[in-house]
């Protein structure tokens, strides 16, 4: 199947910083990718905002009663924010659009607008497709990082890192680095879930039982996979350009590092889902709503790389 | 009491990098400074390598056997840097010297010469000076960590972190901060254990139970203490200068983000000894041994550090 080659925006919370970053990244793409563009966002601002941009299809989502309070938590810009996600899951599946780029929204004004089961876009999206397992890989042009486990109470990751747990969110690297870089036998690295990768036993059996297993049937398919490595080890090394892509055992083990040098400018990607699916890596940014000072550099590789996923996934 | 001014450099693995970065690192220590140094080390280098270098006072160990052989992993090297500790530890608790540097070892050799209970040197000097709970700090000019757990299975970590655990963290950075870097309101930051910092309850409740309340405690006291913030949006803003220390939970919490940018130049410091100590963050690095590309910026900032933190402690 060839994806429908446009992509959708969704605005997120529209109290948030959401609708600016937007705009000024779709300011600055290249108008032939810009053709692409469906923007899903509150009816409200979203013709006097966008109307500008020539070219970019809109499609707006009406909350009664909601008006714009930057910087406001808000139930109906919950609302908002949660229509303009249903609205592209309906496009994806319709297979009007084959990405979805999704600004920031707030769990919090979507649980509060009525959604009591929301947990992030991530989840929202695994649940619309019917995928159970979707995959958060996190990007920027110097690191990957691939979570093997993702929202779960820390005393709970040795039980869900299963020999699958890994392969999985192995399997899902090496084809995104296919994919997305176009890298022909990409070099991944797994990160111990223990201090020091569990030295030898002495600090968790985690390695041995299950991580090391799954490393070695890659290796053994002819796979250039590495580990399990000292997670404190693997990121200066990473990002030296030693691996291609880091697999890690849990949310903090490759969030913390990745957004130490990304926080502005990282791109959070979903795997395993029939469409494409990316974000920046930063959230609602409630103070610096409506001042016109949010950075946009998340929102323009967002952007930037769901084109390049979703004509990659093309060819 | 005012400490010995001297600092007892052990040379560490005598077949890995340690003699030669420390070599390297009291070259161009200033004189003043490298009057106070002792350097322990195997007697069959300790003179030819060390004697050219006016004012350094040197104490030889004698390993019946071992000769110099750069890079391989061998009992009788293990047994000499074991020495060296032991060694550096007597003289502090004879008074001899108020701080003690250690160049890199490896636990492995250490325990083949017949040390099986030999775990790291923070462990070595917390028995060698009856503290049974030295807590590890990392330094580098723009972050400062310490762990409030150590090393632990990840599985173990959440029981281990007591209000106690964290507490005597919160005690330590804040008494670090005034001590070494002469900072009268220190700004401490506290991670969460589990991701987003347990999301309201949602996502583990170590945070309400124990971490908040140890904040909670040292705020009504006075001290500038947060958290628990969620660790993956700390370290960017830690770096930033927001805070002078964060308080991680567990290993890799913290080691993770450090190693990323301070791989080659960080100080690992262990607090809670009647003498100062530190060491550079990295191994043996059997691979550069003898070749002279080891990095000593590691070390110079160690031995720069014990100098600093033995001087406040005196004043």
């Amino acid at each position: 199947m060839i994806p429908a080659e446009r992509v959708a925006l969704t605005l997120g919370d529209p109290n948030g910083v959401g609708p600016e970053i937007s705009l000024r990244s779709l300011e600055r793409l290249d108008p032939v990718r810009r053709k692409r563009v469906i923007v899903i966002g509150a009816d409200v601002f979203l013709e006097r905002l966008f109307g500008g941009l020539a070219d970019v299809k809109l499609l707006p989502v009406n909350v009664p009663g909601y008006r714009v309070r930057p910087g406001i938590k808000d139930p109906l810009a919950g609302e908002a924010a949660y229509r303009c996600i249903s609205e592209a899951a309906s496009l994806a599946l319709s297979h009007a659009c084959g990405a979805i780029v999704t600004a920031p929204l707030s769990k919090e004004t979507v649980v509060s607008a009525g959604h009591p089961d929301f947990v992030d876009h991530t989840t929202f999206f695994g649940r619309a497709f019917g995928v159970p397992d979707p995959s958060m890989l996190f990007d920027a042009p110097d690191m990957r990082v691939i979570l093997a486990t993702i929202h779960l109470p820390l005393s709970k990751v040795s039980e869900a890192l299963t020999r699958e747990t890994v392969s999985r969110a192995v399997s899902r690297a090496l084809d995104y680095c296919r994919k997305a870089l176009g890298i022909e036998k990409p070099r991944v690295v797994v990160c111990g879930l223990n201090p020091h990768a569990g030295e030898g036993g002495l600090l968790g059996t985690e390695e041995a039982e299950n991580i090391a297993p799954a490393v070695l049937a890659f290796r053994e398919a002819g796979e250039l996979v590495e580990g399990p490595l000292p997670a404190d080890t693997v990121f200066p090394f990473l990002r030296n350009g030693k691996w291609d892509i880091a697999v890690a055992a849990y949310h903090d083990q490759g969030l913390t590092p990745f957004k130490l040098l990304h926080f502005h400018d990282g791109v959070n990607v979903t795997l395993g889902l029939p469409v494409v699916r990316t974000s920046p890596d930063h959230g609602t940014a409630w103070d610096l709503a409506g001042t016109g000072r949010a950075d946009h550099r998340s929102m323009d590789a967002a952007i930037d790389l769901a084109f390049r996923l979703l004509d990659a996934s093309g060819k």
